[in-house]
């Protein structure tokens, strides 16, 4: 055992490929790890040991005969179970897929292998990627959330069993899984991740995105999963760069943000708010309060009405087929999702464009917008997954978020939210960058209620 | 006097082009006529004799002066009136909108009067398109309704009033009046005539089509005003051939058909049925009755769940801002369209494009699908436009509809209607031609119910 776990996947990658230690190597080293916390942590829904190895060794094997490597070439990648994987289940949380093997992996779980990446696991998801908490805990305190529904895939990178993972995010999904488990997560622009093989629940929310403990590894695994998906209509269209090329590029200046406190404000918790401020007094004139125009303020509500409109029609189906099956939680959700009128999920899809135009009009003037990840940290306790307020909203946009654990709130990680344009990854991603090396060593702070 | 507004467009045009008449002798004609039979058709809701004289007059000075002529130039056409043309009023057919005037044309009336065209006037629509009859009487027996919404574009163009003009289909709007009022009728795909500049009541629905009492006048027209909508994300985004060179070419073989009852077919007159059948008896072997797998059975549900989900989005506002002036007809409607819920409008929408590819498929086999226009002929009395049963699946589909004044009921005219797939108007141009010339002569009886 020499740790090898606590590597970036970036770092992983280099040591992998200079020969300093093996696929093999790596892998029995997470798997170790994984064996002594996954009893407080519960991260997993599954890891096959061997399956694991084989993949490592294959991987070896195929490097010693002087086969070209992939960028992931023997990295561990963990996968929420609502995304397909032939070789292992794929349960989507729920009793009523137990046992499930899907005869395909999802695209873009076949671009990870392409890749040379090792498919480490199905990381726990909540019940259907909904609102029903799992049973994973937060590896900064078992006491604690780790958010949902990618209560795995966030806390599992945290706790260092793996470097990446995917998770998927319809409300908040990855944003307050990365704030509260305190790693970097990208909700990047709907359809930039391919969705085939997705277990749905919204076409216009639904979003792969990915977890690592370093922005240089969501750079890493982006290169490798954003492909067109042909069979999905909200496929990303436009032209997507070399993000590792793009990241190495100097910005031009130090990016401008713009404060938005955002409609979900008001729920946020007093000492997370505190953070933020004193967060950007640091950024100075790099950073400038704003406010969007109306219908912004309503954005919570059309988010919501667009979420139970779709949830309703991907999930309906089960309130007749396996009612038993399903969690009261989830069960009275679905129930009360059934009434809501095509007149409010209409009025919110109209809503959507003018208001994206609105954010579009104000990244004219800045590199991107800031604003908390969640409300406040991780919350005591298992009886909900905690607020996705400051999240749906940017999933109702489609465009790409990045949570980065900045900020300490009661001994817990608190992230910040940089949001952009629509296919902007890279700017996000060296806004970001520029962001950390600023406040490097200035926000010590615990902050506390 | 010399009743030139009895030609068709084909021949109007060719005397003006070859100088036989100029284009303000034939508006004059038209005028003159419309004069005389507005009495008692009530097709229009605008015209304005010395704006369209002049635009004859201006068309006239082009010519002699040697300008290049348009394929419409100098002809008069007849615009819906929820249509908007720059120079003349656009109602909707509302006291809401009385005496409202666009600033620009809309994008199809730009490309008409580019194409050299003459806009002869508004004609009648229903209040917003919808299901409150119009004041415009059938010429065939003004007893009896001329259909809606585009009843004034059928009637004017049935008695005479010009031989061209734009209807639009949401239900059965451009096609019911064909079939009423003896006329050919087109509504094409969905999006291939631009709608910039509609008064939009279904984004999934709304298609203009067009009205002449020749199928050439059709495919004369549409090559000048079939062009993409850049702001409608509906607009039809395949190529578009010259459909006037590809009518002339020959199919090949007699077209087959495939005979549809639909689940419309219970509705239907029992003249109505047995002309039809007796008319695919004449065809034999080259027509051949088939039927849809599931879920076609549920078609006219689909539809109607899309049509008020739409609507309500769309003319929902106008109960809350002009409740007093809307009919009670549509009142009643708008009100019971506002409880549709989203899951109805999602499983709709699902099941289009499932139910589509049972079409393509069929389509496979056959040159087009042959189906009854409307369940009968134009109905007595005013109380309502008539049933769109017929239609309404057709418009669910996107699918090209081409309606025929091929059968007589009840001494009345009764429509016969083709169907192809997405963006094949010009197989259903060149069907529709080959049957009407082996038909002809075999179809004189008159069907009694």
């Amino acid at each position: 055992m020499k740790d090898l776990n606590r590597l970036s996947a970036v770092e992983a990658a280099e040591g992998i490929r200079t020969k300093k230690f093996t696929s093999e190597e790596l892998i029995r080293d997470c798997l170790s790890h994984i064996n002594e916390r996954e009893n407080d942590i519960q991260a997993w829904s599954y890891v096959n040991t061997e399956l694991a190895i084989r993949q490592a060794q294959k991987a070896d094997r195929h490097q010693s005969e002087g086969g070209s490597l992939g960028a992931l070439h023997g990295i561990p990648i963990g996968i929420k179970d609502v995304i397909d994987t032939k070789d292992m289940p794929t349960e989507n949380g729920s009793p009523i897929f137990e046992g499930r093997r899907p005869q395909h992996d999802a695209l873009c779980v076949a671009a990870l292998r392409r890749a040379g990446a090792v498919v480490m696991g199905k990381t726990v998801t909540t019940e259907f990627a909904n609102i029903n908490p799992s049973k994973t805990r937060n590896p900064h305190n078992i006491e604690h959330s780790p958010g949902g529904s990618s209560a795995g895939s966030g806390a599992s990178v945290a706790d260092f069993h793996i470097p990446l993972a995917l998770g998927t995010q319809t409300g908040g999904s990855v944003i307050r899984p990365a704030s509260f488990n305190g790693v970097f997560g990208l909700k990047p622009t709907l359809g930039l991740i391919p969705r085939n093989g997705l277990f749905l629940q919204s076409h216009t929310l639904d979003t792969i995105g990915v977890y690592g403990r370093t922005l240089e590894d969501l750079v890493l695994i982006l290169d490798s999963i954003s492909i067109p998906d042909p069979s999905d209509r909200h496929s990303y269209t436009g032209s997507v760069p070399s993000y590792q090329k793009e990241y190495l590029k100097y910005s031009g200046h130090f990016p401008k943000f713009a404060f938005l406190e955002t409609p979900a404000w008001a729920e946020a918790y007093p000492a997370s708010k505190s953070a933020i401020i004193k967060m950007t007094e640091i950024l100075g004139r790099s950073c400038k309060k704003e406010i969007l125009p109306s219908p912004f303020e309503n954005i919570i509500d059309f988010h919501a009405a667009i979420f139970a409109s779709e949830n309703a029609h991907y999930y309906g189906k089960y309130l007749d087929t396996h009612p038993r099956l399903l969690s009261e939680k989830l069960r009275t959700r679905l129930e009360s999702n059934k009434d809501i009128t095509a007149r409010a999920y209409l009025a919110a899809l109209e809503a959507r464009e003018l208001i994206y135009q609105s954010v579009e009009a104000l990244l004219e003037n800045y590199d991107s917008i800031l604003c908390l990840a969640a409300p406040g940290p991780a919350p005591h306790g298992f009886e909900t997954t905690g607020s996705a307020v400051f999240n749906g909203l940017w999933t109702f946009l489609g465009v790409p978020c990045l949570s980065i654990p900045l900020l300490t709130v009661d001994g817990l990680p608190q992230g910040v939210q940089l949001v952009g344009k629509r296919g902007e990854e890279e700017k996000l991603f060296r806004s970001a960058r520029d962001l950390c090396k600023k406040l490097d060593g200035k926000l010590d702070e615990n902050y506390t209620n």
